[in-house]
């Protein structure tokens, strides 16, 4: 397929560490509850799980924050367990509650019977979606494709749901490492052909949510998360010369691990506000371009307090890097929450462009 | 008042780095409602708080896990929340939602009214009950008495409650940082004459609890956290010679801080288990002793694995103590879950007495 010609590449080019004229900007769950719109849309549509699984709302507001905000990247509307209820789990929302399975994986019987999912006859809603929102997109700016990681997938897939301590889906790392591994292998392979499949529909770069890998001590975050992140920044295909889609991969509690992260291949590294954004650059030492890393919770504060702790990230990140902005793709360090005002993300949004400007 | 003499004090050479036979272990919320003698109790008393506030209840639940398993200290029953509830703030339990406020501190007039509580007057309850717990334990092992860190207590006292991403204490900060440290001064001053007192009463050493230090970005972590556990460590009287009281700062996601945790004059640093304890001594770098750091969900694994993750754990100690297994107090990362089987505390216990033996 023809696209439309990219006319806002400040975030691509940040990601292959390419100088740019601002610090390119987007929010995680940047088309989400805060905006009335999105409230609309989803009122329409009945159900969280309807919007996400029709293409055209999907598409409706994945681009609705485009349209009150400038910011430099679009994200798939869409749910990280989506590969999972493919897999035949069975994903539903209770209000208030978050995400749950009807047929969580319980034992190594459970596990024996996945499988990766069919793309097309299973996911088809996803890549239709991507499809959909890259052309209306109309080349404005680029368009994320993601998924949620191995150890997160598993965690939803043998809680059920979510999880205060992660007990059953550690135990079952702790009592049988190997039905664990072998849960994180074909949900490794899944995640794969479905981040490609997001890519070959026209997704421009690809982000690993590893939600809950900060969960684990180290020895079992390198067993049971790193070692899958890994495999996807080898295996995962990224497309070829000026189409080639950039893989991110993002973990809330990943600061620990940067060295790591950026060793694994992958063209960008997604972190949380625990991690100074300076030492985050000297640790990853240019291997990688670094998202991140405001505390989402800084939305709530006053305009100028806004300001100030964008200005602090900023420059947090260019004096770690050597004195350049470059490389840097800024970012909340996790999703915005429901009762945040869409005022104060517009407040975000031009000081991350004004106070980086070249 | 003349104490029976100690008859374990592996707990108390630890934490002054001297050589112990074995490697002595107490668990963070050893008296809880995983024991059902505990629970028998809680009936009789009617309220968690009406057990806390009672000096005798207080003894019986503190002295239960004692009776079942050979743990090498004792640790006050109270909560970590007695402070503001003594300044005025009406502390009170919801079931299932923990620990709330009736009247939060909100604003900067608020916290003008904060003063120091009158020990005796006011947390009179407490040091009640560590004089009756150390006259109880007649000598068997020492008796940690503790507090809630200065932030961490101010979470509470803002949100009025537990929080899922402490909004209104970081907006707070955010916006009025002169008051919020208004309010964490007197609340350090409150922290300080509270451990002091409770040290008089009897505690032969001391914690302060930093539940929530990790929610913080690193800037905001180091001037709203970490600089009023530098001033506790350093104004808190430590009492002399065989009586002297060591203090422990043990904090949730510390992690990334302890070379600062380690300088702050604490004779002890607790961490949890999302850093290795291998790391961790080499970083403090025996300036400090080092408590933890089992993940408390290894308790809900088979005895296999705990006894397992036990030697992982001790092991790792001392291979980055400079091959010395001195210095490390076993412990959780984190307390203990009501859930969690007796029979299974009592294989981990055993087993870091077994695998540390000298």
């Amino acid at each position: 397929m023809i696209h439309a010609p990219l006319q806002n590449d400040r975030f691509l080019r940040a990601l292959r560490r390419e100088p740019v004229d601002r610090t390119p900007v987007w929010l995680m769950r940047q088309a989400g509850r805060y905006l009335p719109e999105y409230r609309a849309t989803r009122a329409r549509a009945g159900s969280f799980l309807a919007m996400a699984k029709n293409p055209d709302l999907a598409c409706e507001v994945t681009l609705q924050p485009l349209e009150r905000f400038p910011l430099d990247a679009a994200i798939l509307f869409s749910d990280i367990l989506t590969v999972p209820d493919a897999m035949g789990l069975g994903l539903y929302f209770v209000d208030g509650e978050g995400p749950k399975f009807e047929r969580p994986v319980r034992s190594a019987a459970d596990i024996a019977k996945l499988a990766v999912p069919d793309m097309a006859a299973q996911l088809g809603y996803v890549t239709d979606a991507v499809a959909l929102i890259r052309c209306e997109l109309r080349g404005r700016v680029p368009l994320i494709g993601f998924s949620g990681s191995p150890w997160t997938l598993a965690c939803y897939m043998v809680e059920g749901g979510g999880s205060k301590d992660f007990s059953r889906v550690k135990a079952l790392a702790l009592n049988d490492p190997q039905a664990m591994h072998r849960l994180l292998d074909v949900t490794t392979d899944a995640v794969i052909a479905y981040l490609d499949a997001q890519r070959i529909a026209g997704a421009q770069a690809l982000q690993v949510f590893d939600t809950w890998g900060g969960v684990l001590s180290p020895s079992m975050y390198r067993e049971f998360s790193l070692r899958y992140l890994e495999r996807i920044a080898r295996e995962l295909p990224r497309g070829e010369g000026a189409d080639a889609a950039p893989l991110i991969l993002f973990g809330k509690g990943n600061g620990a691990y940067l060295e790591e992260l950026a060793a694994t291949g992958a063209e960008g590294v997604g972190v949380d506000w625990t991690v100074d954004l300076g030492d985050a650059a000297r640790r990853s030492g240019g291997r990688v371009a670094l998202q991140g890393n405001l505390d989402p919770v800084t939305l709530y504060a006053a305009p100028d307090a806004i300001r100030r702790e964008v200005g602090h990230a900023l420059d947090a990140y260019r004096d770690g890097n050597g004195g350049s902005r470059d490389g840097h793709v800024f970012n909340l360090g996790h999703g915005m929450s429901p009762d945040m005002d869409p005022g104060h993300v517009a407040v975000l949004v031009d000081a991350v462009h004004t106070l980086s400007a070249r």
